[in-house]
């Protein structure tokens, strides 16, 4: 289902090509004041056509709030905010009811669906429904800001091309700051060229590129989660793999950590005044499902776009022949920028609904 | 919470020096004959003592039913297997209590539970309550053969020894068929000495060492699978995440595709006969959230065993100085091994759930 | 929370007198053809306006479909319904925020949301919420009917003037079909002029009355359902009561069994050709919580519409001193007529997530 | 399913002539000393063979704690009781697999489950298994005394014999002690002797009778609970339909209240002191799903014990010829007096839910 959580509910719905997309969020605690321009600037950053890199289609995204608030203050009703679809050319998707693209879920979803979904731009799969999970995002992080808890993304790599890393046991708030309001977010902003430069060859060559995300969330109290499969990594992954394109998942060291050893890989624990911090942070915050007060930090793959205007093989679905197809329309060599806040969402998302179901929302 | 599951649920309870611990399966269809030889196969592959890598503690691990089966046969009311704790030295955890392990869940656990969780062992975050996973898996795996379904997964690296990896577009029966009886489970079995000898190195520096699993389904039909949130790759994430040390999961090219090329990772599309197909299968057989008959195949990333015999920092929480800790007991360097059976059995749970979720089972 | 149900789910959203209200149906298969118009009739049921016994307030309670339809056939995303609040006098409804109206949500929902809740017209608790509902239901029972399924409801009494029953064994489908598309169904037409007579008698003394619904789903096969918790009787009663004013719901015989000797309320079995049936229904068509192929019939208790002109006491909550209010605006005497399509509505989605969750959708 | 919950989650598992039966019990908060003595005395309520007017089959119904306790102290891990199945006479039990008997689950789970139900006893759909319930409840209802919300019920009626009712604005500490100890609950324990004298002449005539209970919860505070389909009303009968024999529930004043009129069924506010109060309770304590602070009260119809020694109609399965059933073993003439733990217990389940939710527990 495109709903999703247990004390926060987000139920996403829309075609990419149909009336509208919107999100419905349940479970808000009431009486809290929403800073509606914040929330309009998170929709900005994912919003096509801010970057060179991004395709100049533009859209309006605008979301309207049809309930759940009122003077800007939740009222612990369930919030809907609907974007209009418009400026969309669904002469551009002509041929892919017959022959379904490379690296898209046209195919999986016409056998899930019998040929019946909406294809148009690819339908409920596509990844415009990411800006409802944007707008819930930017309702829950400012909440979750009143604790003392921020998130904030960055572009770890694009390509080959990467940035630094976060330091896993000190990162300033002025660096959150930054990485969330930006809309080509870098922790080394000296890489953006290399980046743009390897994306803009891509676009040259009627090509396209991945990339990863990297998501740190400070200000956790230790002691939030849940056991086995309510575990915040549970949690957060369940909600990461929501968004199209995303094929991976890792907490801490992740994956390095299965190469390292065990003295190499334990956080060691110190008092640091009355609190009790771990000297590295291996683990990523996160120790059987349970955050330990360290930040929390997670890294995600985005495979590159699937829309290239190369000719790729794929088969009619009608005639049972191969066929060449070139995707024609508009598309972003490299989504990964505009991933950025998508992926702050959905762990704001995640962090509100594990916060709420230990009594700490 | 230690339940998870839609259409299929599985509770797991028990603590490690508990009296016993179980799991709760419900939602099976009625009528299914278990080979029980089968399932207590499974249990023994988890089992330590099979290996010289493993720890030499012997645990029985044998799953009493009581109830849900009649004549072997599942009746479709719940499931409940326990397995009784015997042979546990609890003298050996005495100075956990104060001293919070790294690399464990003691500390986060001790905030979440305010002190009151059972503590001896690691309790309900011990890796013994994998076993009624593996039980559980077992189960499902059986209705799922009766489909062409199989699931296998190998120790995919120790450290950095790898082994192959599976050929995406062909996965022989024969071959799923041995790793899912091994008990070193691997492709090329020639990498089993260079394995064990960097185990042994690790336990003679009492140390351990982490590595990767890679498990493959196949046989799954195309169309399997919901949107968004409950993708097969968030429901697979959600619960393989709940076994102890896992950190990361990729699917198909998982973070290789971040750095490829759109052209290079999408799999072009071809007529097999009568079926669709992927030349390639960089998606992993999952695309929008939704199987194309493909081989789903992902990576999970384990740590090293956080027990380890070196002295490493820590702090008393009751005094609040720091303090050096050997971890005492017997204990796995490497989990790897045995960390295979569970990953597909946590496989084999969700995707019976996913295909109960589109009326498949 | 606003949001029901396991593989159909439907999130109801919307404040009385914000700008819209809602729904998003999600799981309902894809390749439903339906057919708007029936739709709009069986919202036309519920809205007000209809009738002399309602309230002269007129609503337009037009729904917009946003997602999930293509060319008025189900895509298989979620669906979402808006439908816009139009000619709403706030001004009628000034004095509520500081004296709880008795027999309204006023004060629990002031101290469960600390007086953030949106007040007017009674928020999200207010009756008008259910216009969604029966759109969602408006839809499930169109899918339904393509499996023989029909639902259909009448006022079993208001006040104390009663209709006549269903005859359990033996419902014929043209009465299925009249009741629900009746705007005051009753199986008895001549019961309509006391009913009239009697709600004008409490108009007329500015008070109101209540009644019971009592619902019939026929057509149903046998072995739809789960167990204890998942029960038929469970997921109706779950949603039932979600509908404002339900106060008590009882299945088959229901409280008049509890005075019966089994020998009387238990149903004899006998073969019908080659279907087992009943020859009576005191089970309501549900035994253990699984459908037996007989009619399911149900009955819910409404209370008197707790909005009344007569001056009643309450408190100040600023003040903290009693005092007489009478509450002003237009409201109908008695909701029993208009929330018959609402029970229908109701019944209509917990069945088919019933089925759903036994592979019979 | 046989689980239940969102924030405390109850797996029951189990059939009546299996090796045992028990419950799983997640969420619950730990750190809470639970008095097993106390938790004993409420299962022997449930027990049979406490009362002339039960069935003389002995069960010892012990239930031992196989996770989640240590030193009688809930550690937050899921809390794991098992009963084990002694003394059951198979034998009596051998006609019923070919002739479903009427008023049982006979011929619905055989549907359901194709025949491979464990029908011995009734299986899963045995009232056997509400001791798994009242165990539940048993230590939810601790953890609520903590609170001081206490639980109790009475039997309202067995057959046309009534009970007094509670008082519903003013029900004493005393009374609920009294009630939520007795064997045989009554308000007035003079009319025992008269329930007493039906139920024997039920015994000699091979018959049974119902009845109803009525249970008061008091001391909740107002505020818990959540709208439309989270609401107390909602959760208490998702859960009280769980409950064998249960065909209907009515909260306050229920099905009276549709005979009312508004001026008489509204609650008049006032403060008594700090506290607001209503004068009557014809609400029941929830409004919009949501507690207002006045007890919460329903009442539940319980039907005839199915299971009479009189010949009855059914039908032979296999021989597809109607058959007459007598069916054989000892059981309860009238189950009302034993239901009333059980009631109590999935109240105090379904309660510590609701706060849970609403970050009261």
């Amino acid at each position: 289902m495109s709903s999703w959580g247990k004390m926060i509910r987000m139920s996403v719905f829309g075609e990419s090509h149909g009336k509208a997309i919107g999100v419905v969020l349940d479970g808000l605690p009431a009486g809290k004041k929403l800073d509606m321009e914040e929330i309009f600037l998170q929709m900005a950053r994912r919003a096509p056509g801010k970057d060179p890199t991004a395709t100049p289609r533009l859209e309006k995204d605008f979301p309207e709030v049809l309930s759940g608030l009122l003077d800007d203050t939740t009222t612990g009703a369930p919030l809907c905010a609907v974007i209009q679809n418009t400026n969309t050319r669904s002469g551009d998707y002509g041929n892919i009811l017959s022959c379904p693209r490379p690296g898209h879920a046209d195919f999986a979803g016409f056998i899930r669906y019998n040929g019946y979904n909406d294809i148009r731009g690819g339908g409920h799969f596509s990844g415009r429904l990411t800006a409802p999970i944007v707008f819930a995002g930017a309702v829950c992080r400012q909440i979750l800001a009143e604790k003392g808890i921020r998130i904030a993304a960055h572009i770890a790599s694009v390509g080959h091309v990467q940035d630094e890393r976060f330091d896993p046991v000190n990162i300033p708030d002025e660096l959150m700051q930054r990485l969330s309001h930006s809309s080509f977010s870098l922790i080394d902003p000296a890489k953006k060229s290399a980046m743009r430069e390897l994306v803009e060859d891509c676009r040259m060559h009627l090509d396209s590129v991945g990339g990863t995300v990297e998501c740190a969330v400070t200000g956790l109290p230790a002691g939030a989660g849940n056991p086995m499969f309510d575990g915040v990594e549970n949690v957060i992954a369940s909600i990461v793999f929501g968004i199209p394109a995303v094929k991976g998942i890792e907490f801490g060291a992740g994956f390095a950590a299965s190469a390292m050893r065990g003295s190499e890989n334990n956080d060691a624990f110190y008092y640091d005044g009355d609190t009790v911090r771990t000297r590295t942070n291996h683990h990523g915050g996160i120790l059987g499902g349970i955050t330990t007060g360290m930040p929390v930090i997670f890294r995600t793959a985005i495979k590159p776009t699937p829309s290239i205007g190369r000719p790729q093989e794929t088969v009619n679905l009608t005639t049972r022949q191969s066929e060449a197809l070139s995707v024609k329309g508009r598309h972003d060599p490299c989504i990964v920028p505009r991933a950025v806040p998508v992926v702050e969402a959905a762990a704001a998302v995640a962090v509100a609904n594990v916060l709420a179901e230990t009594n700490m929302l």
